[in-house]
C-alpha cells in the first residue's frame, strides 16, 4: 500500500489550477483522492467533472460545501449541493453552517437553527447516499462563517440524528487550540461521527479578513501527526485532505504546490 | 448609587489620552474606576500616577498586564508588575501568558509552564495584596499571544492555587463565541474564581494581526447584558471595565469616546 493511499488534494489548495490540469497533476503524482469545490464544479460542470474523475480513477474524498443556513435560499441550495455530490461520488458533504444572521446576537438561536436546517436535509442525504459533515470552524469565524465554533458544539448538533447521515468535519486549522479537543475526539470517534479529516497549519500574523491565512503542513505550530494519530485510534481510515487557503500558496503553479504538499504530508502527517 | 458605581474606563480604550487628562476626564464625567495600562503608567511614573488617582478619588480596577511567560525575564518582569499593581492600589494585575514559544508546537506543555509559572508568583501576589487574573484570550491569539483560549482552561490553571489569590479575567470579547461560556462562568462564580470583568464588542471583518478588532459595546454581535447579568448571578458585584483596541476609536478625542462608552455602557450592559 502506497504511503499516499489515504491522502487526497482539496482542490481548494491549488484554487487556480484548472479542473482538468489538477485531476491530471493528481494521477501523474500518485494521488489518489480529491476533495472538490462547488465552485470550480460548477465553472467545469457537474457531470464533465464526475466523468474527468471518474475517467482519471480518483476518488472524490468530499464535495466542500453545503450549509450558509442563514441564506435565504439555503434549502434549495443545499439540497442541489447534496445532488451534486451524488452525481460526482462524493460521500461526504462538508457544511459550513453560516454565522449570525445581520443585525442579530443570538448565537444560540443561530445553532438551533443550524441544528434544525441539518435535520431538513436528512431525507434528501439519507436517499442520495450522501453524508453531511457539519464543520466546526475556529471561532474566529463564528459571526459571519459559521456559529459552530467547537467541535463539541458540532456533535451536540449531530447527535439527534444518524451517524450514518450526519457526522462532523474534522479540520486541524479550526480545532487545534481547543484544550477539549482531545476528549471530543474520542467521543466523535466513539459516536461514528468522523465524516472527513482534514488538515492545515496555523501561521501568524494572520491576514485582514482571516479567511486566507491556512498554512501548508508543518510550516506553523499544529501536532499534526497526533491529530491524525488520535482520529485514527478513533477507528477512522479514511481519507485525509490538505486544504490551505493562502494568497502565496496560490500564487504558486499547481504541479509545485502539489509537490510539496505530498512532501509535507509526509514528513509532518504520516 | 449612580448607575456608573460600577463602570470603570480601562484606559487601552482611550489609548492616546494622556494620564493626566485621562483621570480628570474620569472625574469630570462622575467615572469612579479606571483600569491602567504599565506602558502608560511607566511614561507618567508609578508614583506620580498613584498619587494622580488618589488625589482624584479615581479607584484602579485593575492594572494590564503581565504574564508573557514565554519571555526570558518574565519572574523579574511579573515580580515588578506585582508591586506596581500594589503601589497603584490595583487589587488585580491581568495576566496575559503568552502563546507557544518560538519554533515549538507543544501547546499543552505551553499551558502547563503557564500554570507553574503562576504558581511561582503566588507568595509575591499574596504578600503584595495582589489578586492575579489569568486572563483566556480568544483563540485566534493561542499561538502568539496567550495559549490559555478557553475559560475552563483558565480555571483548570487556577484550581491548584487559592481563589483569592489567583482568578481568572472574564472578557465578553475574548468569550462569547464559547457554547460552554455560561456553564464555566457558573463554575468561576462558584469557585470565587472571577476577578474581574471586562467588556468589549465583537466586530468584522477583522483588521491584518487582529490584535485591533474590538468594537464599543452594542457595535457588534455579542450579547453583553447577559453576558453581565450571568457575572452577577455568580454573585460578583465588582467594577466592569469597558477595553476596545480599535485605530478607529483610538483616533478619536479621549473625552469624545469616554462620554460614548459611558452611554453604550447604559444602554448595552446595564
Amino acid at each position: 500500500m502506497s504511503d499516499l493511499s489515504r491522502f487526497s488534494l482539496n482542490q481548494a489548495t491549488t484554487k487556480r489550477w484548472p479542473m482538468d490540469a489538477t485531476v491530471a497533476g493528481c494521477v501523474a503524482a500518485g494521488v489518489p483522492g480529491i476533495g472538490l469545490w462547488r465552485d470550480q464544479v460548477a465553472t467545469f460542470g457537474v457531470e464533465r467533472t464526475a466523468a474527468l474523475v471518474r475517467a482519471a480513477g480518483l476518488s472524490v474524498t468530499t464535495l466542500c460545501r453545503g450549509g450558509f443556513f442563514t441564506d435565504e435560499d439555503w434549502r434549495d441550495d443545499n439540497l442541489r449541493a447534496i445532488d451534486e455530490a451524488a452525481t460526482l461520488g462524493a460521500p461526504v458533504l462538508v457544511l459550513v453552517s453560516g454565522g449570525l444572521p445581520e443585525g442579530s446576537r443570538d448565537v444560540d438561536g443561530a445553532r438551533r437553527r443550524i441544528g434544525d436546517a441539518v435535520g431538513e436535509l436528512v431525507p434528501h442525504a439519507r436517499a442520495a447516499g450522501v453524508r453531511l459533515a457539519i464543520e466546526p470552524l475556529h471561532p474566529m469565524f463564528a459571526s459571519d462563517r459559521c456559529a459552530v465554533a467547537t467541535l463539541g458544539n458540532a456533535l451536540d448538533l449531530a447527535a439527534p440524528y444518524p451517524a450514518e447521515v450526519v457526522g462532523v468535519a474534522i479540520d486541524t486549522y479550526h480545532l487545534w487550540w481547543d484544550d477539549r479537543v482531545w476528549t471530543d475526539l474520542a467521543r466523535a470517534g466513539a459516536g461514528g461521527r468522523i465524516a472527513c479529516f482534514q488538515v492545515a497549519d496555523w501561521i501568524t500574523p494572520l491576514p485582514a479578513g482571516v479567511l486566507l491565512g491556512r498554512g501548508l503542513p508543518g510550516t506553523g505550530c499544529i501536532e499534526l501527526r497526533r491529530f491524525r494519530e488520535a482520529v485514527d485510534a478513533t477507528g477512522y481510515a479514511g481519507p485525509i485532505e490538505v486544504e490551505v487557503f493562502h494568497e502565496d500558496v496560490w500564487s504558486r503553479p499547481g504541479a509545485e504546490v502539489l509537490e510539496e504538499t505530498i512532501r509535507r504530508f509526509r514528513e509532518h502527517v504520516l
